[in-house]
């Protein structure tokens, strides 16, 4: 920051008056802030609305007062910012993700979970990037190579699922919950991970050995930023056990688990790693060990201060959305021919909705196969639901798209500035539309809570088992799981899939018992603090 | 950010790999921020360092090796950016100091601590700027007129006393601790606003008319950012606790008290004010309302997060100035005459010694006039230390000091270059050697806690008494002090200083009884949200 990052930053404020303009900009910008969460808090009870959709209202109609105001002049007042989004935005709310995920639940379907994220997201990514090249050569839409096609498939696999998961409840239907939570998490890295390597190979001559480099590359990147999460996470959790910061300062903890994770997340940039699934891992693991190793005051801070970070970060986003969708500039190259600028959007839709049911359906019936109990399986309403769930297209396939067809904000290519003007109107017709629908179709499908069988919900959730571990709640043996249910016999294709899983469950519990965290801390590994936040928040005041 | 505020951001990262080496600044600083927590916390026990020092050390040791291994050019790896400093860093510690200022002490005070903080700083001010005059002229340091003398003195005017208030103890010597860090924030304020003020004003032909319009545009700054601030705070209070964000989520709380505290800030900017007194005030009126308006996880939320972001900003800043004192741009411009370049530090040093010591006792004098008891005056030791504790320049020093006589960080002219090395060697020299003296100085001087008479601490600050006011504890009558203590007749001096002061405390607290706590809620005037953070940070693991 500042450090010969190259970034020049206006004079501003008190010291020098040359850019006033810009603290007027930031003070907009904080206000409506301010609007979005008093709003999005007043229509909370609202039925249609959701927070991510009031910030995107505000954010368009800030943009067309701003363009009313200065005479549809304002082109530059406000440029999406794909740095901004990638460093500053996105890491808050995926550490964030890492940090808050249900990890019983998370690692319990962690196979599916996978098989949606990874395989979902490249079945989507080919019948995009087909759709695309069929449909897109018959039109005008000036020179598109193949690289771009696959660009496009990359960037529409984007899915945001922030509308959703602020409708689902993950205490009442935890399964769908951490399954489109999880998916949405994988889906953004695994398209961030596919767009790279799109761009970094020379794809117009495809063979079978760039192919195989290309899907060995693919491997690699997620693996090693896996790794290198976990380890940020250990090491933060390592460090804080042992020199023990809580005796002099509750701060100096929350201190360093910031910035380690933010660290873990620069430093896989440093490594042309996958930084989002870095530092979603690294929340896990720190969620895991690290917060248990802290003071009571620090768990409740780091809680609730990811927490906050991560929503004024989403809120930032969508108002950001909203007000760069009129960015005149590039709807001025595409004006001349609106017709084609529709269909290009609507050719897109379709992909998306025909390129997420391609894989939302199969694969849960595959991964049905695997499991033993009925209330275990995903239900075609619960399959709808995350095929709706998927639908939208948010802030990472701006910014994707932005990254591709502009050079830094701005374009003058018809072909690149069509495709930017389509991305916007996916963007906001997605988010907005699919977004309203959400709410009024979850409710149809899953209509009561209560009257929702509570599916794996079960088991005690309860924070008085001090030693549940990361993987499952000890499934050893299914005597466990017995307790009064009928249980139907395994065959054997359900035998195949479902006993290595349990298998490593069982190891991983072991060893994490037996070694992980005695030497990293972690619950009922570590003394309790007394340092509780009642006492605590009275000292210094 | 990022929006129209015209800096360009540099390609970083995953998507772009075009710019590396900002990654790589980048980590090399999360790292080094790490470093400095966890090696500041190892030395937390020694008698000479503290954090300050420690982030210095390593921030000079960080250049050395930067600019080894670039063979001495790296010149321009960082870059002092005023901008950054006071648009991020400065507002989280201002606002933090406010915070958590222990409200009743510091209005206790409040005399006391704007007679040093403006009338002290003006004073030194003064001496610096005319020693800087006398001594200046005589010296071959380039073309300096009237307007530059000036600036100097605002800038070696601003004091630092983070290293002092490391080492004084908020519980042990309340009234020193208070005076001191009062002081250190009305002083803040204070040069900044002389140093603006300063620079709009055409200062080559000084007549009384616009010396009277300096001392009324210096007054309005003073009382416009402190009423901005007071009015944020209310602003936040009352949104707050009428519509109760706490029942769906205490993230939300959160996030609106750090928006409108940033709020604030920024409109002070557009405003032109002093955005450091309104975000300080701003502080004091949230944790006298809005604080207590809050469920309980947010108040241990916001007591900790703001308490991290402050101390963050401040070892960042260390760093930053202990990695920027490299700059061989500068040092080359000066190094042909480095006997001269020595002696201006001397002088500077000189005449901020001289400055200090000129108003602390002669001040402190006039404070302990006006009081009645012993143990509420300032004693000479206790003098010793506030005129110590104020001899550190820091990182405001530098920032006006880069504003005055660099362009974007950069300059040629050889008095400005003279002026910039000079105040860094200020910076590093106060910092370093009267730094590390500090911590024995005070143990000589207030050798132990418990021996000391407690001062004014007797009261009990349990957090018990739940209907304490703003101002004061209940002196509405002299006898609700006299608690078995033989009190002295007020001399007619002490009465003439003295009444005013108490009967302003005893109507605001009525009037804060009566009107401010039921509108804008505080301590004992909202029902207490049982979400208790135990209760809370269960829910959801």
């Amino acid at each position: 920051m500042g450090l010969g990052l190259g970034f020049v930053m206006s004079k501003i404020g008190n010291l020098s008056t040359s850019d006033h303009t810009s603290v007027v900009s930031m003070n907009l910008f904080v206000a409506l802030l301010c609007a979005c969460i008093v709003i999005g808090h007043l229509l909370e009870e609202n039925r249609w609305m959701n927070e991510s959709i009031t910030a995107l209202a505000i954010g368009l109609g800030t943009g067309v007062i701003i363009l009313l105001t200065t005479g549809g002049k304002s082109s530059h007042l406000l440029v999406f910012s794909e740095d901004l989004f990638f460093i500053y935005l996105l890491p808050p709310i995926i550490f964030n993700a890492g940090f808050q995920v249900k990890k019983k639940q998370f690692f319990r379907n962690f196979m599916t979970i996978m098989l949606f994220g990874a395989v979902g997201t490249l079945i989507s990514f080919g019948i995009i990037s087909f759709g695309a090249i069929h449909f897109f050569d018959k039109m005008d839409v000036g020179s598109l190579d193949i690289g771009d096609y696959l660009a496009i498939g990359a960037i529409f696999s984007a899915t945001d699922s922030v509308c959703t998961l602020q409708v689902l409840n993950q205490d009442e239907t935890p399964l769908l919950y951490s399954l489109v939570f999880g998916e949405g998490v994988v889906n953004d890295a695994t398209s961030v991970v596919l767009f790279n390597a799109i761009q970094s190979f020379d794809l117009s001559h495809i063979n079978s050995a760039i192919a195989l480099q290309f899907v060995g590359n693919f491997l690699y990147l997620f693996i090693a930023s896996t790794l290198l999460g976990v380890l940020a996470g250990l090491l933060s959790a390592y460090i804080i056990k042992k020199l023990y910061f809580g005796r002099h300062s509750t701060d100096r903890e929350v201190a360093l688990m910031i910035l380690m994770a933010y660290f873990s997340y620069m430093l896989s940039e440093l490594f042309y790693l996958s930084a989002i699934l870095t530092v979603f891992f690294c929340g896990i693991v720190m969620s895991h060990y690290t917060w248990h190793n802290v003071t009571e005051s620090s768990r409740v801070t780091t809680k609730h201060a990811f927490a906050t970070l991560s929503f004024i970060a989403e809120i930032f986003i969508f108002l950001y959305v909203g007000m760069d969708a009129l960015d005149i500039e590039k709807w001025r190259v595409v004006s001349s021919s609106p017709g084609e600028s529709v269909g290009i959007s609507s050719i897109l839709l379709g992909l998306i909705l025909l390129g997420r049911a391609a894989f939302v359906f199969p694969l849960s019936f595959l991964s049905n196969l695997t499991k033993k109990f009925p209330y275990e399986k995903i239900g075609i309403k619960q399959q709808v639901t995350i095929w709706w769930a998927g639908l939208m297209r948010g802030a990472v396939s701006m910014a994707l798209a932005y990254n591709k067809f502009t050079r830094a904000g701005h374009t003058q290519l018809r072909g690149n500035a069509i495709m930017i003007t389509s991305t916007i109107s996916v963007v906001l017709f997605s988010t907005v539309v699919f977004g309203l629908m959400t709410k009024p179709l979850v409710r149809f499908l899953l209509p009561s809570p209560k009257g929702l069988p509570r599916m794996v919900s079960s088991e005690p959730s309860s924070p008085k088992s001090l030693s549940v571990p990361l993987l499952g709640n000890g499934q050893e043996s299914e005597t466990d799981l017995n307790n009064g249910q009928s249980v139907p016999r395994p065959t054997s294709l359900r035998m195949l899939f479902s006993t290595p899983s349990r298998t490593v469950h069982h190891y991983w519990r072991k060893f994490d018992d037996a070694f992980m965290r005695p030497v990293f801390g972690g619950r009922g590994f570590v003394p309790f603090v007394p340092g509780s936040p009642t006492e605590q928040s009275a000292r210094g005041w």
